[in-house]
This record gives C-alpha cells, sequence and structure tokens, in this order.
C-alpha cells in the first residue's frame, strides 16, 4: 500500500492522551506490559520536552521527504507526525521549516526514523522532536511512499490513531483502543510509585518493601562475609 | 606523503568565510549541491557555536597524537584544524591544553576524527570543538603524520585551504574555490526560506508554496478517505 | 560464583578519593600509566557531575535488575554502584526509585553498562549516573547474579573496594592498591599541566615546552613551502 | 498480549510458498514494492539455503528463550519460525537441540532476531537459520512471552500465517492475503530479468534496454571528455 | 603493569583442556554458569575450527602489535595467545608471518581483539584465529605493552594459565582453578544433551521433557484457538 | 561536480596493475606507507577472489543506483568500477544482472560502499564484489549522481584512473602515479617477507629476526619470573 494518502485517522481518547503525557513515556511503558517501545536510538533533539498525541504517520524512502510534506496537509492540532523509512538512513529530512509549518497546523512534536538537522533552531524554537541522529544531509523529494498507512519506527508498530508519548527517556506507542486501560495503569502505577519513593527516602530498602527476601533465598542467593576462597 | 608539513596553505575569499559561519551547516550544505559533509557521528563537544574557517589539516595515526603538536605552530587566526587519522579510533587525542594553545594561535575551532577529553572544561572555554567521541583515553607521541596534506575527515574530502563550517549540525567542507559562489548560494537560499517560513506561519502548506501537487498526482499518489480494504 | 553478595568490601584511602574526585578522569586515567578506563561508550546521563567512591559491584543478567535492589543493602555512604551485564543490554534496569534508595544510603553515584531510565527526573536530583544508553525499557527479578563480585564493566576489570572516578570524560577505575600512588601522581601531574597551561596561553608552543623538535626531526620530518608535485 | 499461544494460524496459498521459495527474497521483495524486508543484519548462519514458509511467530524477552519450546508445539509441516525479542539482545537463545526439535516438527528453518549458537553443527545438519548474530551466550526461561500474536522482528511486520522468505540475501516477509498476487508478480519479474540477462551478456547497456537516456538528459546529465578545470 | 613479561605461567589441568577443546565453546560456557563468554563480535577468521588451550596474554595499544613478537618467545606448545587492546582498534596487528612463528613455537592458535589480516593465507594454513575484524591496515612497534598479565578481552577477564576455548561458536575463558570442574560438568551436559537429543528427533518435545508445562500454566500462560479480539 | 559523466580515464602502468594484483591488499597497503585502505567493513561477498584494476567511479544517492547504469558505458576491460553514496546507505543497488553486465563489457570486479544482493548468483557466477552489506533492498533511478569524478568510498579517496587491489582482506587505493614504485616497493616487502617466512618456519623469533630486543630494553621492558606483588 505505497503512494496512499489516508486522510480520516481515528482518534483516541482525549483524556487518555492527556494523562498519558503527564505521566512519561517509562509509566506508560510499563503500564502497557513493557510493550510498544522504541530502540533507544530514537533521542530528543533536545532535553526537557514531553508530550502525547494522535499519531499520524507518514513513510518516506531513504534521503527522501516528500512524504512529510505530503503529510502535513493532514495533520491536525494535538497529532505527533511519526516518519518511518523503507532503509535504515540517517539523512536529514527534516529541519526547521517543516517545522514551522507543522507547528502551524497544530502539530505537538514530531518522531523521525532518520536524521533532523537545524538542531539549534528548533531548540530555540522549542519544537519537540525525537530523531535517530541530527544530520545536515540534505534530502530530495523523488518517490512516493504513503501517510497514514501502518508502520514500523525504530523497531515500534504504529498504526494511525495510536497514542504517541515521548520524553528524554525516549518513545513508546499505546494502541488506541488500549489508551484509556494503559492510562488508568499509568495512574495507579504512579501512585504507588510515589507512595514507595517516601519509603525509598526515608533508607527503607526495596528488598522490603517488595517483599524480595524469600524469593531470592528460595532462589539461592548467598550472603558472604567476604570473596570465596 | 607522510612525516611532511606544508607551511603555506592558501586562503579562502574572508567575506565568504564569514558569511558561510553567519548562514551555518545546513544552508551552505544545500547550496553546494548536497556535497561536502561530514557523517553525522561528528558532534559538538558543546552545544551553541557556529565557526567557520580555513582549513588547516593533520593526519595522525590511532592512539597517537603528535601531528597537532606540530600542527598548532602552522595555525594562523581564523583556521579550525580538522584532524584526520589513518584508521577508526576514539581516544582522547585532544584536550584542555591543546585547546588553549590552538585558541592561543587564534584557531576558531577544532575538528577531530577521534575523541576528545576535558569536555567540562572545553564548554567552560567556549572553545568549539567537534569530535566522535568523547573519551580520556591518554594518546603518545611517536609515530609521524603529516600536516596541511589533503585528509579524508569521518568520509568528507578536506584539502587544506578550503572552508570548514561547524555547528549543531555538523561539519561541512567547502572547496576554496568554489567558497565565493557556494556563499552567494547559501544567501539566496537563506532568503528565500526566510520568504517560505513566514508563509509557512500563516498555516500556508509546502505542497503549495513549492508546487508539489501535481508532481505528486503524475506519480500516482491517490489520497483515501481510509484504510483500503 | 554466581548467587552470592560480599558483605563486606575493603575501603579505599579516603584521602585519595577526595583527592581523584577533584582531578578527574583525564587526569587519573595518564596518572596510572592509561589503565582502567571503561569504553567511551559510558555517558553521563546529565552533564557537569564529578564523582569518585568505593566500588560496590553488581552482576546483573541481560533484562533483569534484581541485583541492583540486593545490592542497595550494602551500599555504604561514599561508595559508587557499578552494574555489569552479563551480555551487552542497553535495557532501562535504573531509574528515579533506585536512585533515592542509593542517594538515601548514601551512594555518590551509579555507573550502568546497561541503560538508565527517567533521565530528566536524574538530572533534576542531580543524582550523578553514567550508563551505555537511555532506555525506558522496563526490566524484571527474576534471575540471580551477584553482589560485590569482581567485574567487567564497559571493558574494565572492577574489584570491589577499587576506586571508581567518573565525569562528563567517562569512567575510570583505579585498583584499590594503587590508589595513594595514582592520587600523589595525579597531583603531580595536575600541578605540571597548571604551569604549562600558562605557558600556552601566552602563545608558546608545545613542540617547544615538550622538547619534541629533535625527536620529530629524527623521524625525519620534513618542512615545505607547499605541496609537493 | 502477553502470555499467550495462539494455536490456529491460517496458511497461506501453497502455490505460492513454492514460487516464492525457488524465486528467492530479492525478487520477491521488488514484486511486492520493495516492502517487507527485514534489516540486512539478518544473516545467514550458514550460506546458500533457500527456504519459504508460513510465518509462526516467537516473542521472547532478552536473554530468555522459553517462548521458543512453546512454540515448536504448535509448528507444522512447512513452517517458518520466526522469532522477535522485545528488546535488542545477541544472546545465543537458538541452537542444535532446538533445530532438531523443529526439523522433527517439520519446520523448514528459523528466523531470530537474536543470537544462533552450535553454528557449526548447523551447517552439518543443513538446517537453515538466519539470526542477528552468532553467540555461544545461554538463556533462561523465565519470562512469558507470547506466540502467535503479530511481531516486529528485525525491523519488520510479521503476522502468523505471512510468508516468510529467506536466502543469502536476507528475510522478506510477504503478507498473506498478497501472496498470491506477489507470487505471480514475482514470476513476471524473474520472466523478465531472464530476458535482460541474455542481453546484458551480449553487451547491450541497461541505459538502453531499459530507455534511460532521455531521462538522464532531461535531468541534465552531461557528458566530458575529461575532468572540469 | 605496564613494560612487564611474566615468563612463567601456570599450566591447567592437561585433561581438562583436552576434554573441553571436544566439547567446544556453547557447552563449556553453560557448565560453567554462563560466563566467561567473549562477546559475539569474535568471530573466526575461518569457519571450521576448534581449539583449547592454555591462554597466553598479550597487552597492546591500538596500531601497534610490537608485544605480539614479544608473547611469541614465551608461548609454549599448547598455548593459546589472548591479545587484548588498550582502547577499541581494529588494526590489522596479525597475519600469516606471526601465524607462522606462533605455529612454529607450537601455538594452538590466537585470539585477537583487534583486527586480523592474511585472512586467505590463514585459512589455507588452517592456523585459528579469532578477531573483532579483517583488516589489512598496518601497524607500528612503538609502545610497551605486556605479556602475561590479566588482560579484559572483548568483555572476558582473562588471567595467564586459564583455559580458553574457542570454535564458531566464538571464544570463552575458563578459570584455570575451575578447569577440571567446568570439564566434568560439560561432559556431564553433553551426556544429557545426547539422550534428550535422541528423543527430540522422534518429535517429542522441549515442553514435556524439560516439564515445562506447570510452570507456564503457573506463570498464567493461556493457549487461544486465534487472535483475541 | 554533479550530472556529470567523464568520458576518459588514464590509465595506470600495466604491469603496476600486475603485480599489484599478485601481491595483494596488504602488502600493497604496506608498501605505500600504510595509506590508502578502505574501511574494514568492506568486505567481499564471497571469499577468494583477488583483483586490481583502473578505478572507474560512480558516485550515487542513497537508495538509488541510477548512475551504476551510466557508469556501466565507460567501463572498459580490466576496470574496477568503485561505486560511493552521498550518504552512508546499505540499501542492495547491485545485484547479478549488472555483474553480468559488467563482465560483458570487461570489468574485473566492483567495490560498493552500499549494499549487494543476489549474493549467490555472484558467487556461483565468480564474480568479484566488495560491499558494505548483503541486502535485498531495491534501489530506484532518480537522481542525477556522477561517474568518473573523484569520490570518497568508505574512507578512501579515489580519483579515477588510481588503482584499487581486492581481496579477502579488503580493498586499497593505490595512487595512478604512484603505482608503479608502490608495485616495486610491494614486490620488495614480498620477496623480504618469503625470506622472513623461511626462517620463522624453523622456530626462529620475530624479535631476533627483526632486531627488537635492545629497542625493547631501551624503553624499558622488564622480563619477571612471575606476577609482581
Amino acid at each position: 500500500m505505497t503512494g496512499v494518502v489516508v486522510r480520516r485517522v481515528p482518534r483516541p481518547d482525549a483524556a487518555a492522551v492527556a494523562a498519558l503525557e503527564r505521566l512519561g513515556v517509562a509509566t506508560a511503558h510499563e503500564a502497557q506490559g513493557r510493550a510498544g517501545l522504541m530502540h533507544p536510538y530514537m533521542r530528543p533533539v533536545w532535553r526537557g520536552a514531553r508530550v502525547a498525541g494522535r499519531a499520524v504517520t507518514a513513510l518516506c524512502h531513504p534521503g527522501d521527504n516528500w512524504m512529510i510534506h505530503v503529510a502535513a496537509e493532514v495533520v491536525e492540532p494535538g497529532d505527533v507526525l511519526v516518519v518511518a523509512c523503507s532503509s535504515e538512513s540517517t539523512d536529514g529530512g527534516f529541519g526547521a521549516l517543516l517545522a514551522t509549518s507543522l507547528r502551524a497546523r497544530g502539530a505537538r512534536g514530531v518522531v523521525l526514523d532518520l536524521g533532523c538537522r537545524d538542531a539549534a533552531e528548533l531548540a530555540e524554537m522549542r519544537f519537540p522532536v525525537w530523531s535517530r541522529a541530527i544530520s545536515a544531509k540534505g534530502t530530495v523529494k523523488a518517490s512516493l511512499g504513503s501517510v497514514n498507512v501502518p508502520v514500523v519506527c525504530a523497531g515500534a508498530q504504529v498504526v494511525p490513531g495510536d497514542v504517541v508519548v515521548a520524553d528524554d527517556d525516549g518513545v513508546v506507542v499505546v494502541p488506541r483502543a488500549a489508551a484509556t486501560r494503559v492510562a488508568a495503569a499509568a495512574e495507579e502505577r504512579a501512585r504507588k510509585e510515589a507512595a514507595t519513593r517516601a519509603r525509598l527516602e526515608k533508607g527503607e530498602l526495596g528488598l522490603d518493601i517488595y517483599g524480595m527476601r524469600a524469593a531470592l533465598a528460595e532462589k539461592g542467593l548467598r550472603y558472604l562475609d567476604g570473596p570465596e576462597a
């Protein structure tokens, strides 16, 4: 299904998106059973942003960013554009001009399985971008890809309409149908972690808080006073 | 041609150098036909610097930084020292002492196809360095290389006297003979981009500004309301 | 020797530890004959920290951080926890909760041959962490490793009780028995570098300060006015 | 959907599978519009095998091969087992014993986004395996994954029932619904290539056979007798 | 401890060495609790060799193979020379001449955490070499390292006198004191595997042979007839 | 200088080319002062070939092999085609059809800084190819590059008319003007190595043959009977 632009993308639950943005990648990833995380080579172009939004996807070819221009038209306020590439490439297919355009259309951020340029300017604009590389390498507009088809981006399957959550820890994808459930589980997890943190701050040990001692002993963990001879 | 130091290096046009420094790597790279860019593994040791200058080159061997000391003598105010290595190495052949020396000789910055150490101190000094790694690994002074011979650095050919431009997006090399032409093309490109940006900010689409719709249709791009069955 | 926790770890000389923390990784590494450095993929999660401390070690399995919880109990004030992994993994086995726990126990920092998550929060907490990756990938608590056994971490042998020094340049290990000698050599080296720096700042050349000209000539270095025909 | 084993997997068209096995990866990949290829780090453990079969999938965790044992029960004659991993790992979760078991159940081969061991023995057995690494690193049986759920393996989406084609060029996935169409297109492509090859062998040029000269001229390709001044 | 050659190296038990050579890397690695394996980037220069022997070590610097020449003098019949490097390098510090010398001294093979050249000739000679790369890059003889000191090679600690086992699956190190115990455990393991294999060949499942069904059920594994809605 | 095809390429000395092909990469590389070697990621698609020939160059863009078709017309008997890429790519831009065409035109082999497909068929054809990857990923014919301009390929500068030598050790480039001198030095080196080998086979040590003992002693190498306390 190449050479196709799908205009209508289902919308994930807005409250779930807001909760996931607040709770962040690590919590969302754990809350959905440690699934959906992109490879850790996906890094923020500047540190400190955290966004969640509806996934709009573009599938490009190496050295070619034409489909990002096509995608800009179908982006709606609150979306995160996810750009996959048909083979591994670090070429700089995204920069400040496209960021200006996407921001004007309402995009919350961009996730690129390719390179990004204008790094300094994007940081000044405070426009959130995650990419596999920073590279000034320019791209052409010659080959058709697709917009809003399911893609694999940095090892994660992304279906248009899924929720994309991104922060300094990376990028995670939550399937649309699971968003409400995952957001609730993430809230619960965050609550528990806050309680745990208060205990840890006082010097209590995870060994006791999580009740690990019995399991460790059963597995045969031995405590010695010094190295074995 | 190893074991050689060439003292005299031709000087690129000063106005072109100044313009390229102002316009930056991405624009310079596009303006010369998407050529001359170093591999994206070349990263600034600290973010926010932008320099351009005459290329002075050193060719070192892995784990050996002797030729950087030799090069320091032939560096002149405004130069950027480009250090290549005869095989891939991340050893930290450059640090705060060499930076102090090069700054005292007038160097604008350093580009290293090897590692860099004293990262915190270089950031405090605001001395611009691009390198393939940050590494404290020390180096010896045992093998002759050369100074001011043509080198390949991070995949780009650098001839002494070329213009090196470096910023947060990476490093690009502009051949000396092309500097004036490339600077002019870069100025023109920057002017156009400013105009384009103003239109994009208002929400106009690249599809329309660049007139892409006809070419996309001719290639067979199809718009659908939803996923194909 | 797996499934073992060694409770008692010898303590390196406190004055040596303090000196090494002040002098930093690059100087310590040179002072002990360019040995003990971890691979340069070990990077600080946030820039600007510098710590030294007694090494406490944990050996984990890929995707499993159980032994970090076990190690937390044996950490004492001033320690640096070094976490090795039985095969290469970037999974995020360490985050803000464990940092909270370790700080409460007095740890000065953590060195991970695996991934780290909660990067933004760790930066806010100013808790020093070095890791091979930033990754939100969650881990399990299923397989026994060991605590306070000798490990290889990022290419460096670490014996519990050694001194670990870490800053923006990376991580170096100084054997406990060598700590006093290395600290003294590092002090001496720092003194010499300060003197050298003052001369370099005035424009003197390393070629002259280090007396390199004779050795270069003997090796056959030739100075030319321009490129050889 | 973790901790799940799906027993029934739809069967792709047998004639299409046979044709794709005969035609191989490169032709199948082109015939379906250059889609579905796994990353090139997937290499055969021994050279010279070519297989196609119904995809049966297993999703494992790093350092854990439990689900491969579970998958062995649902493998049927003619299947290719595709093993994905929830994060990047090269641990050797597959070797000669599992190969013996899978061959006894009728599997045509195995595709592993992890490591493989017993390389010499697998070559002797002539059991076809593609993997991202050869590694003797042993694995545990501790964490539940799933069998016959959709997975991402080496950058390609694999749905149980798809056709997996693998040879010395790598691994490609053809969606079950597209198998007949892709096989027919691949046959057609192979026919055309045979005709083209006969002409190329006689010294005719691709420039003429494919009629490229006009397009090259239109793009502005210039022929020179020697380098430009 | 650099600039040192240790002449006398303890000898591991000869019967254990012979058994480990016969049983190979994967079995030896499992038999000692999945420890001691070098990183999987260590590959045989030609496929099909299997050796075990007493470890003699050399520590070189990047781009410098001087210490291999020094090590040749202390190699004794049956030894495997293990060459570590003080930083990561792929330079080709070993080739057919050194192989000729080492074979004349009785070495069983060589393990290199650097590059190897003369690959075709080494295959013809049937001299077993494992290395991280094949590279013709020449090296110098300028910096002292050491011979027969403990080293870290490809992530594994190697003490002179340990047993090194290498085959197509990679390289594993067995500490000298553990050699007899590990060899016995490996024999036992091989016996069990032969019995298991006979059952697997008949189509019995690992699930039943290893008795995994209860543990899987307890963890909550669910069998479904088709994908969940 | 993009979009250009240079028809006439100077011819290196035929006797030098023949000698370099006979002597191989490692010897040629040493004979020209350890220069001109491509990165070790360049590997033969099948083992056992050795070729040397005049370099004809093509500069392609990622995912685009159009210029290889253009280059086929200017290839003459005895040439080696060197294909560079404007950014890093592993896409399979070369396969059996192009090999058939190039062989028909007299090419001795191909060196690709991109991927290669039809690996099994190329091995059967015995057509020599070196590449950075084996990948079935198809390419387009959309962007102009150039033919017979100077390129950087895998870290080495290649000027049309240079001699390219390739075998199982990798690929080295000898500048045309240096070919005769390098071939003579390589012959001399091979003669010396044959004599050295005869002595090494008898058990003489490189330490004595090369007279290294004095230099080692002067550097301070110490021989000990056992490990230092």
